[in-house]
């Protein structure tokens, strides 16, 4: 981790880091919904917390968080930038994301996807006006398709989670829901790549430096989990996990944040995830996707102790394909 | 219909009627949720409305409308009443919101469900504290159980619909609607028994006299829209409906009413039901239950010319077991 910065940088810069958080809002307050924050008593009885509540951001735009970061990104290209349109690569979440706030600043968007994902999501996509280019389900194939389009459009990447202006604008989130209930304990994230939690971390840790801020991962894509113990960049689980939306792995920037700023990550068995889901479409009336689901399963699985304890967590999308 | 009141009766008892949710709101308003009203862009656009707002009572406590009828006629009741219990037949959203009541009420519930009703909504009946009974699924078999504990008990019996406490309770969320979003051209519920489409029509011709008032309903249980065309009570249709809240028949007081305060009853393909609930899973991130489809199936139909109006729907439950 040489030329990374230590945790004690870390610590020194988090007031410009939050102050890039705050920006960001400004920047894509009118692009975004202001979530609505929700509560279950039957749920928090269930973790045994004295209070509960869900930063709903499955109610975003395009049906996740995802959303933030990519109108921050988008919104803070140069005009010359702007003409060479942005290229993205996701399966998913991060893909409409782009392709929304594309649409919305006037910008051409070209989508790396998998020929695998969802038709619904690759039709989503396509909806709000990007082109799709789909690719072999392997980092190799997407990665050549993505540079092909680079070098022939000359066009900005937006990656999913690996830049400050993308962990900037899903920070957001955070800074909504500690407005709203400023004095919760416990914040708990999904993570994946790392964008959501580390923009969350620099929010919560900035308002509220005694905050427990809790990675929730699948036990089948536990790399941060390994990363946050090693200190380094563990390689991603060969498991397949239900949760698509968590199967990135970390970069050296999201992990040496996370080193700095997340008091833990904790993992959940596979099987936990869709009885959560579940949970969580019969019991509070909301549609939440697997990878948010982990979260919830984290929350009522009796692992973490957070008895008595003002708990909050982050539902990160809805994007479920009931199609299938 | 001798013996009921005609059209203009109607109209001169509507004051009253009125003052009656009037004074229901104020009865159960602590003891129920005011739902939230959501709009979505995307129905708006599909049905050519110039406004389109959902009052979500599948966020009411026990999952449904159903909530704010009981606890009205449960608070209604004398303290000597009170003492001897009530009794509620229901497979479903009524005899969960029976049960809800009476617990707050400290009061005893005794129900009685058809032995095929969903496991799942006798366990959350049991889980208020209510006594179930299963009974034959007929009714007969279901008059002759009431019968028996009523007798048995001297209990008082909570009709799902027919009875103007209930149809009092109902009213109060159109009135919240209507406060929330008074200038609406039309408002559309679901109608089974009527107490829903009755209480809302009485708010609705109160507050907005020229209000549009849209019944929707199965046409494989379409016996409102056979009964409100030929002015007597039409028996129920043989066939089988997903939209289990909807298969009970009007009564004579709900009959009277509708015909003297509902614009009309549209019907809805059986096979429409299931798209517009996935519809509104995926695009607004809400779980609403196949009754409350029909709604959402007749807006989205294109029977119905919604072009430049601004219009109201309740979302009457959001009780889904996934588990099946």
């Amino acid at each position: 981790m040489s030329g990374t910065p230590k945790k004690t940088e870390i610590q020194t810069q988090l007031p410009d880091l939050f102050a890039s958080i705050r920006a960001a809002h400004d920047t894509i307050r009118d692009g975004i919904h202001p979530t609505p924050v929700l509560s279950s008593r039957t749920l928090m009885d269930r973790c045994g917390a004295s209070g509960l509540w869900f930063k709903c951001e499955n109610f975003q735009k395009t049906g996740s968080f995802k959303l933030r970061g990519a109108t921050n990104a988008i919104r803070s290209l140069s005009a010359e930038e702007g003409e060479r349109g942005v290229v993205a690569h996701s399966s998913g979440n991060h893909a409409q994301a782009v392709a929304y706030a594309s649409l919305k600043a006037g910008i051409k968007a070209r989508i790396v996807m998998p020929k695998d994902s969802s038709p619904i999501k690759i039709e989503a996509t396509r909806g709000y006006g990007a082109e799709v280019s789909l690719c072999e389900p392997d980092l190799a194939s997407r990665d050549e398709v993505s540079k092909r389009i680079l070098t022939e459009h000359g066009s900005v990447l937006i990656h999913p989670f690996d830049d400050p202006r993308i962990i900037a604008g899903q920070g957001t989130a955070a800074l909504e829901f500690l407005e709203e209930v400023p004095d919760l304990d416990v914040l708990l994230t999904p993570v994946s790549g790392g964008g959501l939690l580390c923009g969350s971390s620099i929010t919560a840790r900035s308002l509220r430096p005694d905050i427990q801020i809790i990675g929730c991962e699948p036990e089948n894509a536990d790399d941060a989990y390994r990363s946050f113990r090693s200190g380094k960049l563990e390689p991603a689980s060969p498991r397949h996990t239900i949760a698509d939306g968590l199967r990135a792995t970390l970069s050296l920037r999201s992990l040496t944040l996370i080193r700095a700023l997340v008091t833990d990550i904790v993992t959940v068995p596979e099987e936990e995830i869709v009885p959560a889901m579940r949970t969580v479409w019969e019991r509070m009336k909301i549609v939440i996707e697997p990878s948010s689901a982990v979260v919830v399963a984290a929350l009522l699985g009796g692992r973490l102790d957070l008895r008595g304890l003002r708990v909050g967590a982050i539902l990160s999308g809805g994007n479920v394909d009931f199609g299938r």
